[in-house]
C-alpha cells in the first residue's frame, strides 16, 4: 500500500430538502454572492427559484452568470471572474452539474488569486488561496462536489484538461436526489457512466490497494443496479438517491487511498474527443473504455479478470469487457464512435490530435502506436 | 436513504514513516504539549522515543500524563484534564490506542470548557469549543482516529458508556503500520473483531442505505481475509496496512450514511461485561454477536441472510451466525463467556447488571427478557 492522506473538507449535505438550509449557510460566508448556472434548466424545472428564494431570505446581493455550457470554457470562467472581482463578491454559488461547479471552482481561484483562469489549468500560476465555495448539484455525475478537481476546455489551445488543487474542495455541498429527477434519460445515463469510469481509473491505477479495489466493486455494483432502475423511473427517489450518492463516493478519494495515481488514461482520450465533436463527456467513455481494456487485456489481463469476477462472475478478460460494454449498452450509451455518427473519415484527425496532445494514462502509458490502435478500436 | 451530512474534518497521514511530519504539525498549535500513552508499552517499543525527538526538534515544553489503561477511566481524564490546565497547553498528543486517544478526547474537552469529564459523558454540560488533538495510533482496532466518539467507565457509577461530539475528530491522526508490529496476537485479533462488530453495528442500523452496505461487506471480507494473514505474520507491512486501513474506513462515517442510526446494543453488552469483569473490549464482541444474532435471527432473517450471502456465500441465518463464530475462533477469540472464564455462578450478576443499565441498540430494542436471553446465549 502506497503512503496517503485522507482528508476531505467538503460538508456535504445529502437528502430531501437540504437546500433549506442554503440560505444560512451562504451567510456565515457574506452576502455578496456570484450566482452561477447553466444554459437555463434550473429555471425551467424550478430549482433557480428555490435558490433565489433562499439567497432572498438573507438579503444576498446577488450577482448572476448563466449560460456555461456542459463542455464547460475557460472564456466563460474568466468573465464570471472579473464580473465576481468587480461585484467584490465574497461567496460562489454554483447551481448545477460538473460543469458548472467545474468552472466556478476555477473561478473562486482566479478572483481570489487575480490570476488569469487558464494560467491557473496549466499549473503556470501557482494560487494560494481561494473564494468560498458552496455547490448546489443538479445532476449526479461527476464527483466534483466533493472534491479538488475541475476540467475545463480552451478554444484557442484545442485543450480539454484537468487541474486539481487542495483549494478546490467545496466549503458546502448540496445534494437534494429530487433536484435531478428533471435530467433527461441520456444525460442520466451518461453520468452512471462517469461514476462508473471514475471507479475504474481508480482501479486500474497504481499501488496493492485492496480495499480501495473493494470500494470500486461496490460503487460499480450499486450502479449497475440502481442505474437501469432509476432510468426506468425517473422520479423514484430512492433510485435517484443511490445513484446520485454512488457518484460522489465514485470521486471523492475513496477509492483511491493507498494509490500514488489513479489512471485517467481514458478520461483523457475522453476529454480530446469531447474537445473535437463535443461529445457530452459520459458518452465519450463509454466508447473510450472498452477500446482501452481491449489494448490492455494482454498487458494485465489478472487485473481484467479480478474486475470482471467481482461484477459478472467471470474468469476471462474478454467476457468482462464484453459484458461491461453490454451494460453501457443497456443503459442506451454509445459503445462506438459510429454510433454517435463518427465515421471512419475522421479517424486521421482523432489519431492526429491523440498525438499532437500527448494523451495518456498516469499509470498505463501510450506509445504513439497505442494511441492510433485505441481510436482504431473506437470505431 | 434516510438524509445525511457527510464530514470528517481528520486529516490522516497514513503509511511508513508519516511521523517524520509530527513535529511541525504540533507547532501548528503551539508548543505547550500535553503528551498522553498508556501504560508503558511505547516505551518498549521505541515508539515514545520517536515522538520525544519529534517534539523536541519545535523544543516542545512536554507535560507527560501516562498510565491510561485499556478499559479507560474517567478518573485518569479528570487529572489528565487538572494537568493539563495547570500547564496551559496549546494542544494534546495522544500516543496509543482507543483507550489513550478517547481519553484524549474528553480531556480535550474538559480542558477548554472548564468541565467535569463524566458530565461531559452523561451529555449533562454542552461543551462549545476544544483543545488540539493529535493522535498517534498505535492499536488497529476503534476507528477513534477518525470519528468524533470516545467511551470512558466509572467506578463509582458503575457504567462504561459513549459519548459523541462533532468537537471531538482529532485534528490530525498519523497511522504508520509499522507501530502496530509489536501488538502481541491477542491485542491484534481483537481489533479485527472489533472492526468487524463496527461495521455490523452500521448495517444492523436502520434506514436502507445500500452503498453503506456493501462497504460494510467490503470492509468485513478485507478483515477476513487479511486478518488471519497478520496473526501469523505481525511485521508484514501490507498485512498491518490492511488491517490499520480497514479499522478506520469502519467508523469513520462510510458505513453509516443514509442511515439514521447505527444499532450498537452488541457494543452496550460489551461495555457492561467489561465493566463487570476487566474485558478487553474485543474479546467482550466477539461473545456478543453470536448471542446478539442468535437473539435477532428469527426477527430480521433476511438481513442476517443477506450478509451471510455476501460474506460466506450461505443462504441460511443460522449457518452465518456459525461461519461467523467460527471466524472468531480461527483468530482465537473467545465465543462464549466460559472461553474467558466467566461461569454460570455469574449468570444472575451479568442478567441484574444488563436491567439496570437498560442495556439496549438503538435500533433492536430489548425488553428484560431479551437481556436475560442474550446473557444465556453466551453461556
Amino acid at each position: 500500500m502506497e503512503n496517503f492522506t485522507a482528508y476531505n473538507p467538503t460538508k456535504l449535505h445529502f437528502g430531501k430538502g437540504v437546500t433549506d438550509q442554503l440560505g444560512e449557510t451562504v451567510l456565515e460566508y457574506g452576502k455578496r454572492v456570484l450566482l452561477m448556472y447553466g444554459k437555463g434548466s434550473v429555471q425551467k424545472n424550478g430549482i433557480y427559484t428555490k435558490i433565489i428564494q433562499q439567497l432572498n431570505s438573507i438579503n444576498a446581493e446577488i450577482t448572476e452568470f448563466s449560460g456555461i455550457k456542459s463542455n464547460p470554457l475557460v472564456d466563460d470562467v474568466l468573465e464570471a471572474a472579473q464580473l465576481g472581482k468587480l461585484n467584490h463578491i465574497d461567496v460562489i454559488v454554483a447551481v448545477g452539474g460538473g460543469s458548472v461547479i467545474d468552472s466556478a471552482k476555477i473561478t473562486a481561484l482566479s478572483i481570489a488569486n487575480g490570476t488569469d483562469p487558464w494560467a491557473i489549468m496549466k499549473y503556470k500560476s501557482k494560487p494560494t488561496t481561494t473564494k468560498p465555495l458552496i455547490a448546489v448539484l443538479t445532476l449526479a455525475a461527476t464527483g466534483t462536489e466533493m472534491n479538488g478537481a475541475a476540467v475545463l476546455q480552451n478554444h484557442k489551445t484545442k485543450e480539454k484538461i484537468g487541474y486539481v488543487s487542495p483549494l478546490m474542495y467545496p466549503n458546502h455541498s448540496f445534494l437534494d436526489p429530487e433536484f435531478t429527477y428533471s435530467v433527461p434519460k441520456n444525460y442520466t445515463a451518461y453520468g452512471i457512466a462517469d461514476l462508473i469510469a471514475h471507479s475504474l481509473e481508480a482501479y486500474f491505477g497504481d499501488g496493492d490497494a485492496s480495499l480501495s479495489d473493494r470500494f470500486v466493486e461496490a460503487i460499480i455494483k450499486e450502479a449497475m443496479e440502481y442505474g437501469p432502475l432509476v432510468l426506468n423511473d425517473p422520479e423514484n427517489y430512492e433510485y435517484r438517491s443511490k445513484i446520485m450518492w454512488a457518484a460522489t463516493a465514485a470521486l471523492n478519494g475513496l477509492t483511491s487511498y493507498g494509490r500514488k495515481y489513479g489512471d485517467w488514461g481514458v478520461h483523457d482520450i475522453g476529454h480530446n474527443l469531447s474537445f473535437l465533436f463535443d461529445t457530452p463527456h459520459g458518452a465519450t467513455l463509454t466508447i473510450a473504455y472498452p477500446a482501452w481494456l481491449r489494448l490492455q487485456k494482454n498487458r494485465i489481463p489478472e487485473r481484467i479478470t479480478k474486475l470482471g469476477n467481482q461484477l459478472f462472475g467471470t474468469n476471462s478478460a474478454d467476457e468482462t469487457i464484453t459484458l461491461l460494454e453490454k451494460f453501457f449498452k443497456s443503459i442506451l450509451c454509445p459503445v462506438r464512435l459510429s454510433d454517435i455518427n463518427i465515421h471512419n473519415d475522421k479517424k486521421d484527425e482523432i489519431i492526429d490530435q491523440m498525438i499532437k496532445n500527448q494523451i495518456d494514462g498516469m499509470v498505463h502509458k501510450f506509445t504513439d502506436d497505442d494511441r492510433k490502435k485505441i481510436v482504431e478500436l473506437m470505431f
